[in-house]
């Protein structure tokens, strides 16, 4: 975690900039840490909140197992700058990314892991490992109440693990989920009593999500965390009680480049930098230095912000800092994160795995 | 406006892809041009819509006289591709930015025009290209009623005109607005005739946006329409009237991945393939092969979609075509377009200007 040896020729006055605090992003990544070590959790943390090599190689060197990736792109960078032990949460689907993800397990020291929630899936998986020398191992993905993907019910799980576990190629790793819920802990107990009846183990039970992390030790069996945003923390975060505004490690500078009116002002980051996420907040992010504003509305490089409820008010060319709604789509809109230490720039980190959109 | 000799080889059921259907959008560029040329207004195609330098080539090729851009790396991207008329319709603020602009601004064969709406940008410009062998075109930007930037008032709007033209290194071209309001014609024939007052010519007088271009023409002065949209259009521009669903060039292809529910499917395009922006939309976009269906929710690479008003349902595996609710966003959100034609790849256009975010 040493500081490169020069400084970056980074104008953080050159809006709009993402800059990560690494004072605040060590913190996290050491929080969470301990809650997993406190609870003996395997910590896998989704790499999908940065998409940057070195940031997965310091959560690994903080007590990681290995990462959570979404798609292949992701892991075949991942892979690259060798990272190895890598959970893909997502039904890898169609010939081309099938093979391509026997071609990734291939990668030498590669460990993969796959969720699947449907036997199409896990079939088309089995004919391209069916030859391999190792096989893949799969976790079966459980809808435990949020509504998206994942077997529905427990006895769904066991039919499809029971499947997985019968078919060349494949190892019946486990069972996955996301995120926590109050229907979880249920789920996953009834699932577990099932596969033992059935004869079949699960290895891994990995659950997800930074909202609700402090929770994944409530969960029967549980062996695994995988949380992503916790890295930088953001408005959706604080609000759902798991960090505050000085853990998040993630914050927009921006311009004001217009003061229309006394009581509007425009920024130079709009939905192609802020995203249009709101995730249940109200506007588009908060102002650190007038945290009365409300950004009201983004066009593409707008950010409108209704300065009524502020006393004090910025003028045209004051930069000011944003804290995102949703920090893993701000980080997918960016080219490069800026790391700084007490305000200067420490490094830039390209986000290597952006364009990784398979 | 040739093939390429080669067909790239893209997998288009490698998902999710964007496709650009080349037909579609060359009637696209064409039936906005025949709008422009019948009213003799200049066409000044915003290239924010897919930050491509091959397409804008074609939109000269057609007929217009010059581009937009929103962003300084956008102009970079354009110039360097041989694009030569740019007006940066945004305030260009802060001291790296504005000597990047003179900067840009003595690129051989430049000619370039930005807008602004308030003396401090102006006076900071002014500084800039004081010693400029030509001076900088500035056009004053108009709130004409969408409530974002540009100055309120005809009074305050002359009175910004006065300041450029008195500046140094600044020649005052004009009026800008976005979009066309009912309020539009009123605030620019008001402003002419105070220019006039004043002794100031507006040589400029320049309209914006896809949804109301068909009225550029009932704006006093117009001179130019800057539209983005248009080339490609989405279901924003469907909604607005001015395309029909067979306009729509782009198109989201994208895998079915799991049908955990009757009701539902899971896409593998969310909101880092769609992006979030709801545009008035219900739900996040048009499934071109199951119209009736609603893509309800996003997260950042499942479409959760709602199939209950469907009769007929797609299977895990099928591949389906998604329209947008806005275009320029998904452009922003990928490394490439793939230009189809007939249903096979004719092109693949690397999104040139996608990490221009200053």
């Amino acid at each position: 975690m040493s500081a490169t040896a020069t400084r970056p020729a980074v104008d953080l006055a050159d809006t709009p900039v993402v800059t990560i605090d690494l004072d605040v992003m060590e913190a996290n990544i050491r929080r969470l840490q301990a809650y997993c070590d406190a609870h003996s959790i395997a910590n896998r943390p989704h790499i999908k909140t940065h998409k940057i090599p070195e940031i997965a190689r310091r959560q690994l060197a903080a007590g990681a197992i290995g990462i959570t990736c979404q798609k292949l792109g992701e892991v075949a960078v991942m892979l690259e700058a060798g990272l190895r032990d890598i959970l893909v949460t997502y039904n890898v689907l169609g010939t081309a990314k099938v093979r391509r993800l026997r071609a990734l397990a291939d990668h030498p020291g590669a460990r993969l892991s796959v969720a699947v929630d449907n036997a199409a899936v896990a079939r088309a998986l089995s004919d391209a490992f069916a030859g391999a020398p190792d096989p893949l191992r799969v976790l079966v993905e459980c809808d435990t109440g949020t509504g998206r993907t994942g077997v529905p019910t427990p006895a769904a799980a066991v039919e499809l693990a029971r499947e997985i576990a019968a078919l060349p190629g494949l190892w019946f790793e486990g069972l996955m989920t996301y995120p926590i819920t109050d229907e979880t802990a249920r789920f996953v107990e009834a699932t577990l009593a099932k596969l033992a009846h059935a004869g079949l183990r699960a290895r891994t039970v990995s659950t997800g999500g930074t909202p609700a992390y402090p929770r994944a030790h409530t969960v029967p069996g549980v062996t695994e965390h995988r949380a992503g945003t916790y890295v930088f923390n953001d408005r959706a975060t604080v609000a759902a009680g798991v960090a505050d505004w000085d853990d998040c490690a993630m914050q927009i500078r921006t311009t004001v480049v217009s003061r229309p009116t006394p009581d509007r002002a425009i920024l130079d980051a709009g939905s192609k930098t802020l995203s249009s996420d709101l995730l249940g907040q109200t506007g588009y992010g908060r102002i650190v230095e007038y945290p009365e504003a409300v950004i009201v509305r983004l066009n593409e490089e707008h950010g409108i912000v209704d300065l009524s409820a502020c006393a004090r008010r910025p003028e045209v060319g004051e930069v000011v800092s944003v804290i995102p709604n949703h920090t893993c789509v701000v980080t997918n809109l960016h080219d490069a994160l800026v790391g700084v230490r007490g305000g200067r720039a420490e490094v830039v980190w390209p986000v290597a795995a952006r364009g990784a959109v398979r």
